[in-house]
Order: structure tokens, then C-alpha cells, then sequence
């Protein structure tokens, strides 16, 4: 039997200004530290001791896995970063309030980008993508993997390949994994463990600092889903 | 050209209270995450952006890693941890004040085991050594990888194999490779780098969170040696 622990990181500075965040690389606020910290404490009062921490090269869910790892005093564990861990790419909604998105589009068009599977948000402009295909850490990227803009849908197809080549070989040799990432990315494995429909999976709502706590069988069919 | 920075990390609590540390998991003291900052600082004043970082498992190291990265604006850069990074294995000596020990063993006595090159410190006791084994951490070690003790040729056996399959690619590969380690299995490192005899070696110091930056050539021999 396998155990897979989804978390998502604690609050950033852009949740907590109401932004659209995406690739866009923020920092925790003292909230998302504390939400992070007690993530920590919930795993440890559980008795679950990741084998494995899998996060995005986002800072948000780094520092959410630094904090975690360090109130389990398990921080010798190995931790391994991958983009397709990155959340939601965006577009051009990438740093705007969402209220004013709201006024500038109008709330109909936004709740359709935020809420469906499919339907991407405008394109980053040509100088924020290369701005990106220039960051060091996308380098070995091809740049048709350096998204303009994503919908859900979109996600998960650039997610499904880790989960096949990385996420799955960990959990059929029965480590304990968590995966430390986004809103979003989590969404996409939810969905394909769960099975759960297209217009389904875009209004489940995962709370920060909250582990979601899956066993496995050795088909990694879900046995039983526990939210801490 | 390759670039390799050899980092000790700050001070630890068994620093300050004058004990022998070893393989025993003891934090940072606030000066020790001070000394993370400022090796951070350091690093970005003189424009080096480590590609990846090699550590040990003990917690002070990767607390000064984390420190050092999240000054660098570079906390999405590879983490990878090995136990041939951990500081010289102090045997019985572990854990004990260096001026009770030198009470009971007498002062020659000590010094030969803290600076002679292969005379090892009396031996963990087994009780010891087998709560050491049962560590998840080196769980995947063979029982005669786990020390009873260590010298700092015995230290060297361990890390040149690292050495060899894991840096020295690396360096091959033109990667700017931050080691953030210990005082002794940095010593192994510049004893290979520098030739330095085995009776030099032993009074060579490293001082916390100051990086050594070694400029090397296609053949990994030193160009340049520079202190920050």
C-alpha cells in the first residue's frame, strides 16, 4: 500500500492581495508561514513521514516544504523541483488584481477563464514570455513547454507525464510521497485519481496549508482519502 | 571553466557549547544562521549563482543551504543530500564537552585525536552505532558505510567517491557547484584540490559561512583560489 500527500502552499503574498498568480514567483505572507507550520504539525500528529517531497520551482512551495520538513525534523530527505509542479500558467491575467480584471473584462469573462476546464485566459505578452524563456530555471525547457497561457486542461497534460514517470514508480515502490504544489496542479491529479468530470473539477477547492492524505493500492486505485 | 564553492555552514549549538558533533543532528545557532546570511550575501556581492548544491544530511548544513539559496533569490536550484557530505563521525567522543574530554583523556590525547591524520577516536559504543543504523537516513547504507568512528583519512574514503561520480561531472559540465558541508569533508576536498600532505591537512581551518571559490580547468586542476 502507498501513500500520496497532496498540500498545497500557505498563502502568498498575491492570494492575499486577491492577484492572479501563476508562474509569477512570490513569497509566503506570515499567514502562509504559520499555515505551512501547522501543515507540519498535522502530518507529524498523523504519524505520516514523507519518504519524498516532490514541489514546483516556485519559492511559495519551496518555503511551504522547508517549513513542513522542519517541524517533521526530516529536512535530509530528498526534495525534487519540477516546472510541470508549476501552477496555472495565467496569461496576461498574470499579476492583476482580480477586481479590477473583474471591471476591465467584466466578472462574467473572468468567472469563465477562473472556472473553466478549457477556456485559456489571454496570452502573456511576446516580452513576458521571453522574459520567462530567459529565467534560468526554464532554460532546459523547449519553449513550446513555456506556456503563453493555460487553462486546466492544459495543466494537466503537462502534468500527467511526472505523475507516469516519476509520481507513480515512487508510490509502486510504497514511499511515502508528498507533493508540495498549486492549487491547480494538485487539481489535476485529484481529478485523474478521483475521476472526477471536466465541469466538476474546476469548482473542488483545495484549502492552503491542508494535506489531503490518499492510500493506494498497488494499482494506485484511491483505497481511502483523508483531508487533515 | 568550472566554478566550485566549498561552504561550511554556520555555527551549531555543539559550536558553541564546545562539544563534538560529528554525525549528532544539532541545529543552528542564531549566529550560525547569521553567518548563512551573510556567506549569502557574499556569494551574491561577488555575482556567483550556484547551478545546483551538494549537502550533507545533517540538518545544520541544509539550514545553512536553505539560507544561503533564499538570499540568492535561487531556492528552485537542485538540492541533493548525501551522508558522504557528513562531518568526520567523532566516535565515542560525540556529544562530550572538548574540555571534559580533555580532562579525562588528557589534553595530548585530544589533540592527537583532533588533529592527527588517521589516528581515529575511541569507537561508538554499539548501542550507539545501531541506533544510527535504525535512522531512516542511512537506512539504505551498508552496516560497514555506518562509522564507529573517524579519522580524517577515513573521511577522505568516503568522499572521494563522491567526488568522483557525483562533482566532479558536474564540474565537468561547467555547473557553478556549491558543496555546502562540514569542516572535515571540506579538508578532504582541499587536501585533493591543493595536494595538501596529511600532517598540513589537520590544522587547516575553515571558518563557518565563509566561501572558498575555486576556479578550475577542463582537467578540474585549481586555477585560482579566492576566500570571500
Amino acid at each position: 500500500m502507498a501513500t500520496l500527500i497532496l498540500l498545497r502552499h500557505g498563502q502568498s503574498t498575491y492570494n492575499q492581495e486577491n492577484r492572479f498568480t501563476g508562474w509569477v514567483d512570490v513569497d509566503l505572507t506570515p499567514t502562509g508561514y504559520e499555515e505551512a507550520e501547522k501543515a507540519g504539525k498535522l502530518l507529524k500528529e498523523a504519524g505520516l513521514t514523507p519518504d519524498i517531497v516532490l514541489t514546483s520551482v516556485l519559492k511559495r512551495c519551496i518555503y511551504t516544504t522547508d517549513t513542513v520538513l522542519r517541524v517533521l525534523d526530516r529536512s535530509w530527505v530528498p526534495v525534487e523541483k519540477s516546472w510541470r509542479l508549476n501552477e496555472r500558467h495565467y496569461g496576461g491575467l498574470s499579476g492583476l488584481n482580480k477586481a479590477e480584471t473583474a471591471e476591465r473584462f467584466g466578472p462574467e469573462q473572468v468567472k469563465i477563464w477562473r472556472r473553466s476546464y478549457d477556456v485559456q485566459p489571454p496570452r502573456t505578452s511576446d516580452e513576458d514570455h521571453q522574459r520567462l524563456m530567459a529565467d534560468p530555471r526554464y532554460k532546459d525547457l523547449r519553449s513550446t513547454d513555456v506556456p503563453y497561457t493555460e487553462a486546466l486542461a492544459d495543466v494537466l497534460v503537462r502534468v500527467m507525464p511526472y505523475w507516469e514517470t516519476r509520481i507513480e514508480p515512487l508510490l509502486q515502490d510504497e514511499q511515502v510521497v508528498l507533493v508540495s504544489a498549486h492549487g491547480n496542479s494538485l487539481r489535476a491529479m485529484v481529478k485523474f485519481l478521483e475521476s472526477i468530470p471536466d465541469d466538476e473539477i474546476v469548482g473542488y477547492e483545495i484549502a492552503n496549508g491542508e494535506p489531503i492524505v490518499y492510500e493506494l493500492d498497488q494499482d494506485n486505485k484511491v483505497i481511502s482519502k483523508t483531508v487533515l
